[in-house]
């Protein structure tokens, strides 16, 4: 994987030989995004079955349960991984009278298809996005949520590209997104290589530009939607959203069907991760505060569905979302795949 | 002068001989904030005073208002140091007829009485600004608006002393306050000087705060206010003053009288000093954003009035902000200054 930690500055590529590896690759921020994350742990796991196989002792079944427990506990809000995880381990249970080296094989190709699932997923969520908007416009977007945050195109980047793609695309702002910096490191990475035309600003002048109406629309990912459309995302993400609304700015969330945890009715249920406060004092390694002072970091924070224009999924778009909304989207793209295929 | 860039990390006294070496120490934002650059400024026209009185040549008058105008051009957006400088000029003007070592002591006391007044216009202000609070408070800040930024006490900063001195301060919520990190260099180390207790965190957490019910008031400086009671302030305020809005939270600007700028009708007319995209791509010289990277750089931006809950001035509170309130806090006390002191 490319230690995204290091970008854009080094392209360090790291190889991860077990499910420890990548458990800690993954908790250090190395790989990060939703989708990512969920691809990332799901080849833990095949890397763990794999070992276990060639290993040849009795214990297969209890060694995968065991890298799918270590897994699914490096990071607590995105879905996504526990979506992963639950698929693997629905592989694991059906093919229990299996030889190990088989299921390992059934394992990797369940692997396989959820990273190429996520690819056609992205440019569906991209391309509906973009019919959202009937002429060109200036997008703000706030983290990563690009190629490098799922296995290709992205969530709401994807609705980005696609914008471009169709000669839609007007400009992006793109919110640096202390304290992990994702968009002036990795978001600016991926529009520089795409030339697509941006313009990086610290995540505090976003109200700034939106009053001087120099932004139509925002356009984030999610790494939980509750029942409801209560949407877990980097934090800055709800304070994006109060801005939207006050200045009368359409806010957008992009994110696979995935990302959406039916099993709690809002986003008070959502965990959010508090990490380190040394992401906070430092930048880079750097020192930016006096030793010893006390810092804060939560990771995400949570935008109610009522601040949400729109979410946009590959099974359809959720306007004005509410558990109704929801359940009729995700409800009637399950009937329609019933029906013969997803559209 | 303590050179700002460099704290808290290093305590470096830059020496200033001349206007221009004050000038370059101004731009370079080795000293900010809108009252401690007016005293400069200041001290910069009383070195050109002097050196232009000890050359003993003709044109004393005319390098005294060189020496003005080029510290003028400095920053545009603080009206603190027009206001200063006008001053000195006054003094100049009135002085015409005497000799150029008298005039240099003339513009030397003033400068002197201009320093003086500041402390006691900060401490007037924070007693006013405390008076404002009936409970303890979880208070929230930008920037800094300390003693690094004044000549002592400090504005917002004043009034957070006087509630922790009051026994009504529970907590400071510190806003780092991208790009140039005031918050996080410089108002965490007066803070943890004077031990009173904070926690850093990055502009995009106040929302969240907010939201949790953490944040009781926000309280901010002022670069310049317009008439009307709009106040220019330091990127990233007037989104502070929105989410405050939505919250319902009370928004309070601190500043001395001498940052009201009543030429100017609303903040429409205050000009925001765009700086280097350097100081947005890089932090404390070091790289985060891809070579090549465009970036905007608004120092300041514009909290119409009516976000604003009160303007804490030494000359009285403006509450609800408008053009009336603001003549009525403005003309009273002048009134009471001619009646007789300021109180």
């Amino acid at each position: 994987m490319l230690d995204q930690t290091r970008l854009p500055h080094e392209s360090v590529w790291i190889s991860c030989q077990s499910a420890e590896d990548v458990a800690q690759a993954i908790e250090r921020m190395q790989v990060r995004g939703a989708p990512a994350i969920a691809i990332a742990a799901a080849y833990g796991v095949v890397l763990a079955a794999q070992e276990a196989a060639a290993a040849g002792d009795a214990g297969f079944d209890a060694q995968v349960m065991a890298a799918i427990r270590r897994l699914s506990a490096t990071r607590p809000t995105a879905v996504n991984l526990f979506q992963a995880m639950q698929r693997l381990q629905a592989v694991l249970t059906e093919a229990e009278s299996r030889a190990p080296a088989d299921i390992a094989a059934r394992l990797a190709a369940e692997a396989d298809a959820m990273a190429a699932e996520d690819i056609g997923v992205n440019r569906r969520i991209g391309d509906l996005g973009a019919r959202l908007f009937s002429s060109p416009a200036r997008v703000l977007t706030h983290c990563n949520t690009g190629s490098l945050a799922t296995v290709a195109y992205g969530t709401a980047l994807g609705v980005i590209r696609s914008l471009h793609r169709d000669g839609k695309l007007l400009h992006v702002w793109v919110d640096e997104t202390r304290p992990f910096l994702q968009g002036a490191r990795l978001t600016a990475y991926e529009l520089l290589a795409d030339g697509i035309p941006f313009t990086l600003i610290t995540d505090n002048m976003a109200a700034h530009f939106m009053r001087q109406g120099q932004v139509d629309a925002v356009v984030v990912g999610a790494d939980r939607i509750a029942a409801n459309g209560d949407t877990a995302n980097k934090i800055g993400t709800y304070g994006l959203a109060v801005l939207c609304r006050h200045h009368g700015i359409p806010f957008y969330v992009a994110a696979p069907s995935t990302t959406f945890d039916l099993t709690i009715p809002s986003g008070d249920h959502i965990p959010i991760e508090e990490r380190s406060e040394r992401e906070v004092t430092h930048v880079l390694g750097h020192p930016l505060a006096p030793p010893g002072v006390r810092a804060a970091h939560p990771a995400f924070d949570v935008t109610p569905a009522d601040l949400i224009t729109a979410i946009i999924t590959e099974q359809g778009v959720v306007e004005r979302p509410d558990a109704a909304r929801v359940a009729a989207v995700l409800r009637s793209s399950e009937g329609a795949r019933e029906g013969g295929g997803r559209g």
